[in-house]
């Protein structure tokens, strides 16, 4: 990763599990899962499955049941037509997408990603040994649009990646913005791992409904509260599939045989759970909506889908790895830096809505005090500059952090 | 993959699939995999994980409490002491390598593989854009010994991988054969995912006793009868914790919660698993061993653990692809040709015991039938040159293939 990009921790997960398990009373804000349960309809297919003795190989590229639910879902969703030789299940979406790279990019091939995005992108691109290209996004207020793409597109452009809704800004475009960018030219990666977290109810839109030369990225950890169940495929252009498929026989040789099987009945019943799931964020969002702005942060982007909410911090001038760890140090509330989804969200700090409105009430109590006590501010800048591990922690723990609220 | 490594098709497990699902009656000596369930004890402890919710993330590298029963084991079983943080759990043995490779690999850097050996192993290295190097075995008798790897050791050796009970020949060796490769200089990266599996009923030995410096893939495919759980996991050297956590953080965020709890039951129960395991292999190897040289053919290397059997063909001129593709098509036993683990494979046929005794003297009957009908030498081998896939397949449909036993 170029160091302009690189995160400077992605320790804030790990040391809020280190927190917690030593008794501190975290809100968890950070996480890029829910506090809900998967659905019982769906464990109770994945038990099913165990029973039935559904604990071996599969086909290499996925069950062909389940391959063919995930395209009869795209049918009944977005009315496209994909055959289930397109469809190449792994053990989650970031699995997924490291092979789509491996197996699509040469040395030196340049994907065009958006800043601020999902801190893994370029590590998938760099593992692969590709070149990332940033598209900033936040002079344009978050939009990521195919106008603000095209100026980065040269020869060596192997693929333009886009995420609707996002992560971590929660932007959603509609079906002239989804048209656009497949008339750019390079192949469109679509990261749709957040459809059908829509608020404002309109029917969503899939690339696949402008172009079959396009690859889509999905998963059931955000739609179906899976996240620990790790699936997640790829839907690729039929000139990709045996390249692809090749790689993935000796790469991956398969996927979880019944989490598959209970991932059939998930898609089945996929209307009714994101529905639910979808109704509780939006909840969560407007609660949090109504609160941060009082305590000084300001929402550039009201989120349109999605977990999250990425607000500007009232210290605009505070490096926000900095407030974020310290946030979590002294106020025991973990969220996450802007500046691990890029340049462009420095000075930004994302809220997940993981934890139930009690909890993000709670929060936001918590940063008020924390706030008006001052307290990040007495700790110098340059001695929070990592916010996790072990190693950061043992080096401080003369610092005595002010813990006003544990 | 380099031409004279890579195999010419992959493909005979998904035709056998393929055929299967016409009605053929496919006996299955192909599969890496046994016909064996899942113990029940560990289902109904993966049943339980899912109705108490461990649905959700852990730990990235692997739940905490499973990468201490692993370090458990290694201690129960090899009296090693492993600390936990060196556990990093993948979804199966397969991406764990992949992803140590990555993680270890510059371009060009070179790795010391047994040839012949498991197919995947090319794909980890090149994949990470490595060399392979390799080590052929075939004029020793298939012994994979320092002696024989250190001809081939360069400046630019990164690693030396060991596989032992060995893919697919069930090679095994003993403390000095191990500690041999210990003192050869370069990382060995150990696959143990047989271990267990021994026949000779002596205490395997694990490479971490000779060296902390070292890697061991590790699995519960093989010895527990999971493969379709996908589990699998590395124990790496302290100098690559963090490089290694950090790639994985980023690139596979992590593995199934609920299958790693179930995973805790399985080493508890360990020692009674793989006996029961161990014991029907031995039973189906013997029974083979008994049977196939009375058909022609000659077991260079009496496996001494594993799942396979590694012998040479009758016909010792024809191509082991085409012997082994006509097999599949005209007699429906599926095997695997010796050219698919490189090319010291050539002429040899790897058998599974993936089948029941009962099924191993089907396929025994159907073997003798159609060598003595001389059924492959009807059909050029030039024709013969592909093993799977519907593309091949539908060219060929002109043939009707003379189907002996169907």
């Amino acid at each position: 990763m170029s160091e302009a990009s690189r995160p400077t921790c992605m320790g804030i997960v790990d040391e809020a599990f280190r927190l917690e398990r030593t008794g501190k009373p975290v809100i968890h804000l950070e996480k890029g899962e829910l506090d809900l349960d998967t659905p019982e309809v769906v464990k109770e297919a994945a038990i099913r499955a165990i029973r039935d003795n559904r604990t071996r190989y599969s086909d290499s590229n996925g069950v062909p049941e389940f391959r063919r639910a995930v395209c009869d879902y795209y049918e009944r969703a977005y009315g496209v037509s994909v055959a289930p030789s397109r469809v190449i299940v792994n053990s989650g979406s970031s699995p997924a997408m490291l092979e789509l790279f491996l197996a699509l990019l040469e040395p030196g091939d340049e994907v065009v990603l958006p800043n601020p995005g999902y801190p893994a992108y370029p590590s998938f691109v760099e593992v692969a040994r590709g070149r990332v290209v940033w598209a900033g996004t936040r002079e344009h207020g978050f939009a990521y649009t195919a106008d603000v793409v095209r100026p980065h597109l040269t020869p060596r452009t192997a693929a333009v990646l886009i995420n609707f809704p996002s992560n971590p800004v929660g932007v959603s475009v509609g079906a002239g913005a989804l048209r656009a960018f497949s008339e750019l030219g390079p192949l469109i990666v679509s990261d749709e791992v957040y459809h059908g977290l829509d608020f404002d109810g309109e029917r969503p839109h899939t690339i696949l409904e402008f172009s079959d030369d396009a690859v889509v990225v999905g998963s059931f950890s955000k739609g179906f509260a899976m996240t620990g169940w790790r699936l997640g495929y790829l839907i690729v252009p039929e000139r990709l599939v045996d390249r692809l498929i090749r790689q993935h026989q000796y790469v991956f040789v398969g996927t979880n045989t019944f989490v598959q099987w209970a991932a059939i009945t998930a898609l089945e019943q996929a209307d009714l759970i994101k529905q639910q799931i979808r109704t509780e964020l939006r909840a969560r969002r407007d609660h949090a909506l109504a609160g941060l702005p009082r305590l000084g942060f300001e929402v550039t982007y009201v989120p349109r889908g999605g977990f999250y909410l990425f607000a500007r911090q009232p210290d605009r001038e505070r490096p926000s790895h900095a407030f974020a760890a310290d946030l979590l140090q002294q106020a025991h509330v973990a969220t996450t830096p802007g500046t691990e989804f890029g340049s462009d969200g420095e000075g930004y700090i994302r809220f997940s809505m993981s934890s139930p409105i009690h909890l993000i009430d709670e929060a936001m109590t918590r940063l008020a005090v924390w706030l008006a006590a001052g307290a990040g501010r007495r700790v110098a800048a340059a001695q929070s500059s990592c916010c996790g591990g072990s190693t950061a922690t043992s080096e401080r723990k003369d610092r005595q952090p002010e813990e006003v609220l544990s």
